[in-house]
């Protein structure tokens, strides 16, 4: 048995909430017509990313009951998905950049980013969430936010929680890198499905926002740690795979190896790893 | 500045210490007549891989004072070379999967395999040892051990005790992998690379044995986690790069970001990492 798993690489537009929701709607109204049962969105896909400032960021932020989760729970129930996408959070005098999981019973749960992507750290908080875990009809699901997934620590944690999938909405600001030669990022998030025989989708976006364009990377990785899907560099576009979430389960994969069992945690302790 | 790294990615037959040594050391002179300055040889270079069982693994072992360190050391006093190779090593009546470090000084380390690889349990003893991390006249040399390379614990570990340069002999059997991928080992060692900005030398092997074919995927890796150099998969060679190893102690990549300072360790700890 596979699940249909839909990352939407759309493009967004700082500042312009509605038209954002609106690519939203109808590229989750697409990815379901395609029967799509998971649906990942890019981070900050209500908001757009490249915020002047700390007021900009303030005026765009949402509550876990604001018009973005709400319509995207909306969407969920219409077409019976699950939803994870990323939106700027206002909790109290706090914004943190946050994904939520959205199903056909409402919302499920709410990540807020660990670890802060450069400017990030001077309009967002710094959140002390754990990564955020979760059963689905569709199994158990992971979270963690862009720069989160280069931590191989914090992909770990959530492997051994037992994810099936690791769902990332990223935006991955686009850097020089080798010619023919796939963005680390990717690589990044092949490694860490392997390493850890977990499925991963990250959901990248499009459109270049105030002069910043994105590697629009998306990709959908099988717990053997190969791409299923790869979006076009920097093009629009949905990308989809069938994964077999079973696979995820399966942590041995030989008589006499399994990648979470093999570990050496003893020697870990000893050589002060999170000292 | 930069150094030269050489991997000789060599074909062995296992038993055949007289032969391994005369491949090893012509690979080692030729890679000194090229320039190189750090040279690395295959895991178990002396032996070959596939041990029929504990007797025969133990009739090829050799102690740190055996034919082939001296051989080595004496090609690394000879050419003023840093080579870090593998071989069985007896130790009492144990025997490890180790990696030693031979300069024009002599042997300057042994490190022994943590993480051991299918059949391996059946033949080494599973060593204690924390990773290898020695100054050496071309910089902090990390050193580890095929299996050990796919555990983010271990070279994070490496590359918070400053390591430039990772040397990892290996023996990377050949399993399946969908056309045109890279082998899922060798995107693992990129990603470590570029997750810690620690350059990266991987020396696989050539040669079927006993029936087993080898990726051949030796790869030198830059600070940002791009290959220098890759080797032409399955086939016996050389590879060559010259690798500014002081870019592996810039663990900062832009104002804001630093991959080792934004580890979130007391996050870390909290998610119960090292239970």
């Amino acid at each position: 048995m596979t699940t249909r798993v839909a990352c939407c690489q759309i493009p967004l537009h700082v500042g312009d909430t509605t038209g954002n929701l609106t690519t939203a709607t109808a590229a989750i109204e697409e990815a379901a017509r395609d029967g799509a049962q998971i649906v990942v969105l890019p981070e900050l896909a209500s908001s757009g990313y490249v915020f002047a400032d700390r007021a900009e960021l303030e005026s765009l932020a949402e509550t876990r009951d604001g018009p973005a989760i709400t319509a995207w729970a909306n969407l969920a129930e219409a077409f019976n998905l699950t939803i994870v996408a990323g939106f700027p959070e206002a909790a109290g005098d706090k914004v943190y950049n946050s994904a939520a999981v959205v199903d056909p019973s409402g919302l499920r749960g709410v990540y807020r980013k660990a670890h802060l992507w450069d400017t990030e750290n001077r309009v967002f908080d710094r959140a002390d969430d754990l990564p955020l875990v979760l059963d689905t009809d569709h199994g158990r699901l992971g979270v963690m936010v862009c720069y989160d997934v280069e931590f191989p620590e914090w992909v770990r944690a959530v492997a051994l929680q037992g994810a099936d999938l690791l769902c990332a909405p990223v935006n991955w600001p686009l850097l020089p890198r080798p010619v023919g030669e796939r963005p680390t990022e990717q690589v990044r998030a092949l490694a860490g499905a392997g390493m850890n025989r977990m499925a991963t989708a990250v959901c990248d976006r499009a459109g270049t926002e105030r002069g910043q364009d994105w590697i629009g990377g998306s990709v959908i990785v099988d717990a053997d740690g190969y791409p299923l899907a790869i979006a076009d560099y920097g093009t629009p576009g949905r990308i989809t795979a069938d994964v077999d979430l079973a696979e995820s389960r399966i942590k041995q994969f030989n008589d006499n190896n399994d990648v979470h069992g093999d570990r050496r945690t003893d020697l870990y302790r000893r050589v002060g790893l999170l000292d």
